[in-house]
């Protein structure tokens, strides 16, 4: 059985997230970028305008905002295949969180007749990948508008708001923020929360991989975690100036 | 917008189930099975049990539980495509669901090396199809296991409880219980809880389809959904006698 | 080597079909439901229309009526796979028998520009899943065309006529007719006709799976499989109306 | 409407097959080969044999036969595509066909464990192409059986008999053999016929394309058919010296 | 070790061909054909012409020139597989090849819009097919081109000259031109050159196999590669009269 | 018509490189890995081994190196999408060099019961992913051999040499060395050489885009190329050690 010392790795709190770095504008054609790292995960994020909309949404008029998830082979600590021969369950699940999570914030009906697909490479995993993903894919998908708007394709910033993401789980019956792959690894429970600065839930996800979960426990793993979005939405407004 | 009258379709109350029926040993062929019918909503549950295990669990010498899930084509409004040039990512997420939650209550170690297959058909669809799978899948499974006791293939019992689910959602500002496929698709904020005997949560999944959720709302819901899944437990231990 | 023994199953005579029954309407929404019972053999034929045709169809206006054949896999005895890598040779030839029968008696040039699928999923096999589905379909595409005739989108019902099948084979040296899955399993020959209510061949398949077969024996089959035809297209008479 | 002269094209008899040519030995490296031509219909038949068999027969330790059929792109009148994104019904009904025609008269107890694949590759389509096919392929597996058995690898030639096929239909009202193309497209009934050397049927398909088919036809066509079986076998005779 | 006798098989010399032959009109329904023979190597190309573009090159209404590349499963000497469950990267790689070299002898600017398919199919392989199918291309290209300038859909021919190939090598420390396949298959260093009858080079492919090669033996290679491409260029405008 | 002008961007000369840059241990879980860098772009090269063999090389027991190639979607100009519905031949054909060309100096007798894959992700394109690809994949083969040394599973480094590969073509008339993503798309023609330390040719392919390419033009890129095979193999040395 996995017991974690009195103190996590690199003398981390409980409820303390991983080291958050959130890098702006690291690729040269894409219309916005981000690199996401928590921790040793790091996730490119980047988010392409296609001027143009899928044939399923042509006749609403309305814009569009889609996104792609996959890890490079080597991203983990057994190589994953590339999933030439049919998708992969899980990637598709989040690839289809990270997309409900933009357009939640998104303000479709005044985007234009614009396609946004923003990608989330994993260049290393070590837990919370899909949440790294959401917090950098913002960023992208931002500046990517931003992009837009400087160029006056598009009026005004069509963002409703930030929207971020954090994990948290019971490890050895202890609440712990953020999990890294080897306490992800042996978590009893497992929540991703996804919200909005202003304190909203967009999507909660828990579930007992080794036991159940009682509610006084999914309170306690809320509560560690409405700050932590908390934070990162402000560590987004940073680097970007959206509150400005 | 969409305005629930003040009373729900045939006058249930915000907080009622739709009447639910769990039908066993409807199919002659498979080990087990269970028409689950919510309102309107039928799924065919069948449980096939394989004397192997798969590849990659061989060397482990455990049983395994996994689930598959398929619409026909008719079962909705308009005619779903069978997934023949690729499946798509709602039924691998639905599908994934179904199996993490019966593994949840069931004794793999002690199941012997067999493969245990699920098969949740929905014949017909007005919203509610994953968790009518979960509440019939545990029944087809409870009685395919059974029937391998009952032949001496297999000691005791393997399951160490009972799993069902409910969805429940936020439609026109007011909470409703076990959406039909109308409220749903009017649904600001949808639900799955999926639940033992014993008031455990196995998985909760929400989303802010048009508005997010906050906590106090998190909490109505999950209300109302935590004595649904204790009732659609009772009804699974009256037609399948589990706790007696 | 089978025998069968004086008496087959249920005391059949040896050109007596199972029990068949053909129940309408039992989905909620497609245009026309049927599902189709010869003894245990169960399969749900269902039509819908689409208001629109086929790309290659397109330049000629004239509606197409195809359909698609596929079992749930634990309609069989032992657990059948979905077709998700690759479609099987078995079904593409079924789904293409169902559609060409249907076609026979269906006036194209009269139907508009529609498309009609009709789905034959068999939920529980017996033997003979070509035959029930297609005497099922034909009630199905019935009862689609006529709730469009009735909502005036189509002027007079664009049928020509009926269509049924039935099947027969030689058993250890006797001919039998609708043969179950276990005389279908021990068949030294095999046959499916397809046939208009006023006696005309639509299609004849016949197969020598264990010896050949003479020309004597295949008018001893057809001598046994075309009042089956009759009793058939009765039923669906009777079910439906059409020649009232 | 189609209208046939007086005269077939090159004077064809209405109960006379095109010529048709059996030509072995045309590829260096199949075990056994035939190019097999009716009229302008060109089927290059090749037989490999392979020493071991398929996974799902390995158990049986018995021998195994199949057949794969594929055109050319450009041996229609309009090219056809290669069916890289999925197979076609059509190819695979006809591939099917053949590995059954070929088993029927293949003694697979006495083969040993081989597995023979015998390929079909049209060169040149100009109707009957899978009549052309099963009667050349007969020719290459008899060839490349006969080769193991001079090679010592069989012990004597594990084939019960022959087996060749013709087509036969009704085109503008009158019976014909061996149609081509242009009256294949023009025939109202289409039939075809596989046979032994001995006169039994191993499989017969009758459809009606644009009219349905009477008894008395289907006898009219049968008893076109079943001669010209018999000049097939004749041939395949002279070329291998089979019944010497 | 490969040790070549002193001669090479058929007497022939180190800078010899094979004898090449390609024989025109070899098919009813393309719009231009030419078996080409490279000693036992035999490669079926044929040139169809559609009167649309391919979408991503309406825009432009500029013609296109585009190649397929497929082996007969039986043309090797172990049988290949079709390439149903994915295309192989040598197959790709050889058509992209064939329909770089013939667009660049291709005026696709006065082309008109059309779309030339060029399909080469190996009959049999004898090393060498994808130089016999490029020499054996041009004549099918020029072929098709020609019967629709003789129709009047085109003014002029198209064509700015002519393209073929020829391949060399090193086999046991000796260079040899136009391998066989016992060659190749021995080969250290395997060189394929596309040239113009100009003696321009349209593509050199060189790969070191078991060794490196120095720029002395490549210019020893292409010494007697360019000779080979000028006389498979008079050949092709003997049986075309290209220059006439 | 493109005129470079008369200085290349940031004034590089006609036969200089672009600033190369290999950074060695860039990710924490393959076994070796180098971002290789040449200008704008960027290839992240890692290098996994895996304790077993191929099925298909299992008998022989010796070791396998193999490569896969794939772009970020937003590495390009114009997004690129994922290959998950078949590969592009592109990519095959760039993976299978990248693999001959490492093969090429691998001592694969030597290597042991280990598979090597060797992942090329291209981060960002701007010409020449593949010379940079095969130019890092070699730092990352070394270094994830020598920690296989280090840990004693192998007993002496494999690697009979090194391999580095560079671009050359003619714009406008003017030979130009390791040409970027405008250059190349403006080339005439367009050469990769890969070659050895000591000079050996691995691989040349030249393709005349544009014009054909005499063999002088051939000698001038080769001129230039070869001295910048050797730089770029210097530079390899620095950063491993390699022929110390």
């Amino acid at each position: 059985m996995y017991t974690p010392d009195e103190r996590r790795p690199e003398g981390r709190a409980n409820n303390e997230m991983r080291p958050v770095k959130l890098t702006r504008d690291v690729m040269k054609n894409a219309h916005g970028s981000c690199l996401s790292e928590f921790g040793d995960t790091r996730v490119m994020c980047t988010a392409t305008i296609e001027e143009s909309l899928p044939a399923w949404r042509r006749a609403s008029r309305k814009g569009w905002v889609t996104a792609e998830y996959a890890m490079l082979p080597a991203s983990t600590s057994s190589r994953t295949k590339r999933e030439y021969k049919g998708r992969k369950g899980r990637s598709m699940e989040i690839e289809r969180l990270i997309g409900r999570s933009l357009r939640a914030v998104c303000d479709l009906d005044h985007l234009g007749e614009f396609t946004i697909t923003v990608d989330c490479d994993v260049i290393q995993a070590d837990g919370g990948t899909r949440t790294a993903s959401i917090t950098g894919a913002w960023v992208a998908l931002h500046d990517a508008l931003m992009s837009f708007v400087e160029q006056g394709k598009i009026k005004r910033l069509p963002l409703m708001g930030q929207v971020a993401a954090i994990s948290a789980g019971i490890v050895g019956g202890v609440p712990l923020l953020d999990l890294d792959y080897p306490e992800d690894s042996h978590a009893d429970v497992d929540l991703n929360l996804v919200g909005t600065a202003d304190g909203g839930i967009v999507e909660i996800q828990g579930t007992g991989e080794r036991s159940t979960l009682s509610r006084a426990q999914l309170n306690d793993l809320l509560d560690m975690a409405e700050p932590a979005i908390a934070r990162l939405c402000a560590l987004q407004d940073e680097v970007t100036g959206f509150s400005a």
